[in-house]
């Protein structure tokens, strides 16, 4: 048996099959075979050692926690409820982490209620990890898009900006306190709930916030056809993170939404939720400081 | 605008929705929404660079259609009908061949009525495609695993063995004819029509040649608790394919299946098939000399 084949014999019995029975046919054959629900969401994401962790800094259980918490922050996007994960992983020559790893990605899974339900093991020149995740929802209305945000609205966001970023840096320092900032970077939480109460209380427009505040407001300013309006000020920060850190930092994997005003008390219910501003006619993102002015150079996508 | 994110729009424009309007949302948001049939398949692959396959000798066309070619593979085996594809590529420093990459995967969507409907783009140290697959049934029933096969049932296969590994030695010997064998190589045809007619024809199990016919009977027989008796005369050899290469060569992508005895015509008539032998009482694979004696060495599951 090849040391692939025993991999993979370990992740099958590391896995739980949490999907209520709605999985037929799983690990061990050529592909799953999941009974549907009515609409299916899906998404990919590959983290490749080097450019998206760095095994100086992450365990693996970290790279396998950050592959499938990442792949998953794009359902919480959309107000999916998680489904199914496949992994592929690329492992190098004298990696040895490999069951650690999908230790890692099995307690993001426990954690959402995701199933882990196939994947692959190959050999490569460096650690590289691809979740394809599968969420599920009733109609297409339950979910929301990032082109929904209209002139009016209010621009609003879950939990608090920047720790990621200011973890990373500590981490690249040697540093590994204080620990609730390297653990914001190395164990982002996806939204799930956030995102489905979100989606349910009004949402127009949703994001998760992997390349920072500026630059994904920028893509639902760009789908929406509208403007972003935030001001720098409002901007929800963790403990030791600066407002730059806050208005640009990447991999926080909140969630930025435009609601229609009138929703504005259930989006507080449904979530911590942080006002920012408010989408605003013409294109673009515009963070604003106390005056009023915009605030130059923290712009991710072109304003105008 | 980042490379990745013209990479990004580029592919965008490429790609072709051939879901008869099932895709509510694809590339350009969070995550893609498609409406779901009863049942969904999902299988993940990844080839890369130096393992899978060389850029010495595969064009970037090459390999796209390799990685999509490869994953619609294990649909085929199971029975089900192509939906979706979604495509996350690993693109090392200098390598500008990612739209030609992805117009080769788009010849295969084409080809088999698939959309590749979202991906991910990102840079690392070597060239890497991972492929997740969706494809979909009315019913469990339709569907066809590894663990059905039964002593009595016949086995066949589908078109003829070896030529891909007979054309892999070409290529590594710098030599590109004849093309037939060559193409084999680079071109590996998925056979999705082949392996729904065939489920429904009462194929008890099936699976993909990825690894090779001995290596790949044993996952059948493994899985199904029975034997596969096959005779090495009866294996249908390309042109210029030497026994061998046919028995244990890899990456032909045909389909290996078993069926009850009384379905033997229905299975003539589903696709080309080649009967090979039969499923026996026992575990393991056996492939048998004209004289009924256990050809030794070339049977890549432990027999017994």
């Amino acid at each position: 048996m090849t040391a692939e084949l025993e991999l993979i014999e370990l992740i099958r019995s590391a896995l739980a099959d949490r999907s209520g029975g709605r999985i037929l046919r799983w690990t061990g054959d050529d592909a799953a075979v999941v009974r549907a629900r009515a609409i299916s969401v899906t998404s990919i994401d590959t983290v490749v050692e080097g450019v998206h962790f760095s095994l100086s800094t992450h365990s693996p259980a970290d790279v396998g926690w950050k592959a499938l918490a990442t792949a998953l922050s794009d359902l919480a996007a959309m107000g999916a409820e998680a489904g199914e994960a496949y992994v592929s992983m690329v492992l190098p020559a004298g990696f040895d982490g490999g069951e650690e790893l999908v230790r890692g990605m099995e307690e993001v899974a426990e954690a959402t209620a995701a199933t882990i339900a196939g994947g692959d093991v190959v050999r490569g020149p460096a650690l590289a990890v691809t979740v394809a995740v599968v969420g599920w929802a009733e109609t297409e209305a339950e979910l929301v898009g990032r082109d929904g945000a209209r002139p009016g609205d209010l621009v609003g966001v879950t939990g608090l900006l920047g720790g990621s970023e200011a973890g990373r840096a500590l981490l690249e320092r040697g540093e590994r306190r204080p620990v609730k900032l390297v653990q914001r970077h190395l164990r982002p939480r996806p939204r799930l709930a956030e995102g489905r109460a979100l989606a349910r209380a009004g949402a127009a427009a949703m994001i998760d916030l992997s390349d920072g505040l500026a630059t994904d407001a920028g893509h639902v300013a760009r789908a929406s056809g509208a403007g972003l309006a935030m001001s720098m000020a409002a901007l929800p920060r963790a403990p030791g993170v600066d407002p730059e850190q806050a208005a640009t930092g990447g991999d926080d994997y909140e969630l930025l939404f435009t609601i229609p005003a009138e929703h504005r008390m259930r989006a507080e219910e449904a979530a911590p939720v942080t006002w920012l501003g408010e989408v605003v006619a013409g294109a673009g993102v515009v963070l604003l400081d106390e005056r009023g002015q915009a605030v130059k150079g923290l712009i991710g996508y072109e304003h105008g």
